[in-house]
């Protein structure tokens, strides 16, 4: 079982390797992502109309279409010194357990107490708002990752922290709730009575268990109407996927120090943020004409907005409170069967990975959850480390990637995001192991009709 | 906040500098732990009839008293490359929000799905029984994380593994046993009718939640009367207490590498495990009169065994299966308060700490949980990282001297092991933020009743 290869099993940066900016993607992006609009007027929102609800400087970020680079602030460096870089690891164990001749990695970013990618850009966020000198920040939380990202950022910079965690996941998932409590956040089960659009919502589906669209209305309403509030979303946005960068930026300076030229970038897709930052610096190289990548967006079967969804505008809450965004998307009320595990839940995409789908620079393909769950459990015995079930998506292409080396004996490079671990989700592996997993898809039915109900804008 | 010292974040090994042997502190010990004894004869125990218990390279290393050094075999080395180095982290964060001149260092084993450094030792106890030709292995279980781990070593090594896991932990830590599921080992809550002395104890106690001792005992008659099974154990034995040397060599060379010689060092102590490997190369060299250290073993105020215990041969186990060891011991039925959280919860202690304690080479304190669970939440709220409870032993008392530096302003060099994460201890922080958690300590006629009962053996 001796490696005597030069590669080593994790590729650590040194502190010094580590990245001094984040690269904006759209920079080098011919076809721009489209502006969000105003839900009342239907127009582009300016800068202005944005900083109601989001902070100066990441409204500036949301924005920015032109500038490649942007520095990390030298606080934000510091935060992620402590648990950055995240290892570059080379699945030695994978490959042998599959005899695949496929030489296969993955970039690790469950190494924190939010047990995944999601602080990168919780951290950003919450440093510019206290720039801003405001008291706090809201935001929601659907299987609880970013709100426990969010949590720890804020009591590391003493900022207010309020959380409206979906319902169902509020009351399934209590020891994630119990972590926020740690990091000092309250934690509100959404939909609330706190709110006028929770009342509303409680009123007209008294036995509802919550959504992620219906907690962002809430967490909108309490920003925009506490002074000192601003409200901060984990994915989906530019900013975040700006922040998200980080993550490719690292896995690109680890492989580029070993003269490692991936063939497949493979990354799972909720609201894209770890696929956008994984694949930001390579992208852009194929975007400049430099370099070519196949990129593989992996999506649940239970929640396919790029593969069965429209390239349209949409609201991006239920509430309809939010900026529409020009994205693929099921429909703003599109909430996946009560059997769907973990995350990738959200009904629309990142605008900058949608355009870029749609301009053919990236494929995507579903996965069902029970293959997930078995790619998971495989993973997880050779690898030692227990998957978040989000991140088994990846797993799961990326081994189907491996077993068609297999066949043709190609040597391919395959590079995959495993964002986070699985620590908090063994109800659901429980489920897996008990027989009680389906693999419910939606059919055509039943997306057109979500569709019919997108909002008309030219 | 920014920092512009020379001493990295954090402090990662190259692959090319992890130990490559064990080092064995009963070398350089001029008093050797006192040896193992029959339960029957009360005679030292061969090597043969260890070997009905154990795996035969592991007798050796339990027996032998002479070679400093023992050569990790290959397979181990590669093993450890997928979690190891772990990283020894500069505390920036808490030093500053403590104020203290102190250099507060922590070694972090928790980065690994076990959650814990127990794997160190469970990955070579596995490899020799594999290499022995053997079928399986069977252990006990209290919190989960050795349970954890051995299921994640055998599964590596597709060994069979049969978990013994204390009942009240079996209900209330669902997600710990759905966790050794994931790694295919077999999990039965102790006491079980499985076994003859579980059927015994069951009979004597019918609602008895159970206990360390118990499961030890069910889980060695398991070993001894299937062909091709032994018995491992996750902590107290000499061997486990080599091969965790991994943490403080791992330690030591980071520490060389940036020239830091620590002041003090302290760590948690149940069984003695990560104690014992986190001090010992630097208890190496205080024994050889090279340099001193203090060295602080942190116990619960609720199971003290180091400060309030005698140092006697007792039972390693309820059923009185298991050899006899020469160790601080409360007594061998002795349980701690059902109000005590996490591990660290064994009646007796590893010998050869046992021995080094006897003889002055190192302090022992005790720590209440509340006081625990306070440092846990400042740490993790500051350095990130969500603390096990029993790790949060050695915070506390690492904050203490930090803040007695504060006092005198001495700049001392603090190194403390950070021996796990609490993401399985969701429910024992839920207790101290509502507050039921209590800070019950034995009086001394309770310890002095078990006391009583200690074997009588010259």
């Amino acid at each position: 079982m001796s490696k005597e290869n030069k590669i080593p099993y994790k590729i650590y940066l040194e502190e010094s390797e580590m990245p001094k900016q984040w690269y904006n993607l759209r920079a080098d992006m011919k076809n721009k992502p489209a502006p969000l609009l105003n839900p009342g007027t239907l127009q582009p929102m300016t800068a202005e109309e944005l900083g109601g609800v989001f902070c100066e400087e990441l409204v500036q970020q949301e924005l920015d279409n032109d500038n490649a680079y942007i520095d990390i602030p030298q606080e934000i460096r510091d935060f992620y010194k402590m648990y950055r870089p995240s290892p570059l690891v080379r699945a030695y164990c994978l490959e042998e357990k599959l005899g695949t001749p496929a030489k296969i990695y993955y970039k690790f970013e469950g190494n924190n107490t939010s047990g995944s990618h999601k602080l990168n850009s919780a951290i950003a966020q919450a440093y510019y708002a206290k720039k801003q000198g405001l008291k706090g920040v809201t935001t929601e939380t659907g299987a609880g990752q970013w709100g426990t990202a969010l949590s720890m950022a804020c009591s590391y910079l003493e900022l207010d922290c309020k959380v409206y965690m979906v319902k169902v996941s509020y009351e399934q998932k209590p020891f994630r709730r119990e972590v926020m409590r740690v990091y000092g956040a309250s934690v509100t089960p959404s939909p609330s009575d706190t709110t006028q659009i929770g009342r509303k919502i409680l009123a007209e589906h008294p036995g509802t268990t919550g959504s992620l669209g219906c907690a962002i209305s809430e967490a909108v309403e309490v920003a925009v109407s506490n002074p000192g509030y601003r409200y901060v979303l984990g994915s989906v946005l530019n900013q975040v996927l700006l922040h998200q960068s980080v993550i490719g930026l690292e896995t690109k300076a680890a492989l580029d120090k070993y003269n490692i030229t991936p063939d497949i970038i493979i990354g799972c897709a909720g609201g894209g943020s770890n696929l956008g930052g994984l694949i930001a610096p390579f992208m852009g190289e194929k975007l400049r004409g430099e370099k070519d990548y196949r990129i593989i967006a992996v999506e649940p079967a239970s929640c396919p907005s790029f593969t069965r969804g429209k390239f349209a505008y949409d609201f991006a809450d239920t509430g309809m409170v939010c900026p529409l965004a020009k994205m693929y998307t099921l429909g703003a009320d599109f909430i996946p069967s009560a059997n769907h595990a973990g995350g990738l839940r959200y009904h629309g995409m990142s605008p900058v990975l949608s355009q870029l789908y749609a301009d053919g620079y990236m494929e995507a393909t579903t996965a069902i959850q029970t293959d997930v769950f078995e790619a998971a459990e495989t993973f997880a015995r050779v690898e030692g480390i227990l998957p978040a079930p989000e991140s088994s998506h990846a797993i799961k292409v990326a081994i189907d990637e491996a077993m068609k080396c297999k066949e043709t004996g190609e040597e391919k490079t395959i590079v995959f995001g495993l964002t986070g671990t699985g620590y908090f989700d063994m109800v659901a592996y429980e489920k897996f192991h008990d027989g009680e997993m389906n693999d419910y898809i939606p059919t055509d039915e039943e997306l057109a009709e979500y569709a019919a109900k997108l909002p008309k804008v030219e």
